[in-house]
């Protein structure tokens, strides 16, 4: 099974790499980091460098996944990007996204007619593309599967995981990853935290998306 | 706050990228990913590959993150990873591990007489150091921390964070990450797993660590 995580300036790190934790491992798994651009690409914060392939090394994936982050408007506004997700999107058994990486999946059109989430201080970035953002955490909808922000693609890839193979294989890499999370808080969405703090993080979270 | 990720031939990613995810975003972080020998590091299944600084650009971390992974043994047999962290050690706050990334600590000696934990699947890579593992799934031992296997490294983080800023803010980070962990199967601990899954999952772990 091919898999292309697409890599772009500024994505955010564990979009991609807990959907890639769990997907590499899936049987005859073939995975690239793909960019426009290829070689390193820089993560959100400035301290990650992944190494990319370049979109003519995988142009025809079975599974893609698009990670967001402060890059994703930038990344939905890039024809070279759309056009290599639509192509993708041709061959893919599934197209997804983690977080903004949805915009993305918007821009290009995927998204057209469907329900789709993406992280809940950013539902404008659906909005403006036509699409009605849900809160739900992970979106299946046929082949094109939405996840909530970062963490969330952790999950996402768990139940792709099933889909591809089995309940009991996706079960065994949630063992072998130990993912029995324990968080030390409860204010991992909007509706568990308080209000006060939704709205800092809001603010510093979109302050962040513009200003880089 | 000058944090150092670890990297080694083999590192299992998300050990790495989940701190990194919640660490970096600590105020006035400057976060590095260092290795014995600078530039590209690559991941466990081989499809990742991360820029690694030389061990002499961060020889002093207030925070110092080891990964595990299949290549922590001969991370944990290599002297110039032993000396870098025992060195690190002398300056840290904090230092952590992650999964068997705690074998390397304790071959360093740095978890003499201390409760530490690892991958459920690989005690004996602590009891052969003379340290014995407990289940838990983040122990705190003064400035030592060891977190259990992979995923585990967010819950630890998170609760670095907390210590090193204070509630609120480590919850502003949970929120910034939706870490609102939703998995659509109960498997992630070898308590919650039916014994057979555990003991194919042991199996496999163990044979891929060591042929590679």
């Amino acid at each position: 099974v091919k898999i292309a995580v697409l890599l772009y300036d500024r994505f955010t790190a564990l979009d991609g790499i807990g959907p890639y934790e769990v997907l590499s491992r899936l049987p005859d798994a073939d995975l690239s980091f793909v960019a426009k651009t290829p070689g390193p690409v820089k993560s959100d914060t400035g301290f990650l460098q992944i190494l990319a392939k370049s979109f003519a090394d995988l142009a025809d994936p079975d599974i893609v996944v698009v990670p967001g982050g402060p890059g994703s408007e930038a990344a939905a506004a890039d024809p070279a990007i759309l056009d290599w997700l639509r192509g993708a999107h041709e061959s893919s058994r599934w197209t997804t996204s983690v977080c903004t990486g949805s915009e993305v999946l918007a821009a290009a059109g995927l998204l057209d007619g469907l329900e789709a989430t993406t992280h809940w201080a950013f539902p404008d970035r659906l909005e403006k593309h036509g699409v009605k953002p849900t809160n739900r955490r992970v979106v299946f909808q046929g082949k094109v599967v939405t996840a909530a922000g970062v963490s969330s693609g952790i999950d996402m890839a768990l139940e792709l995981a099933a889909r591809e193979v089995s309940d009991e294989f996706a079960q065994a890499l949630q063992l072998g990853i130990e993912y029995d999370p324990q968080p030390p808080f409860d204010t991992g969405s909007p509706e568990k935290a308080p209000a006060a703090l939704v709205d800092l993080v809001r603010g510093t979270m979109r302050a962040a998306a513009i200003t880089g």
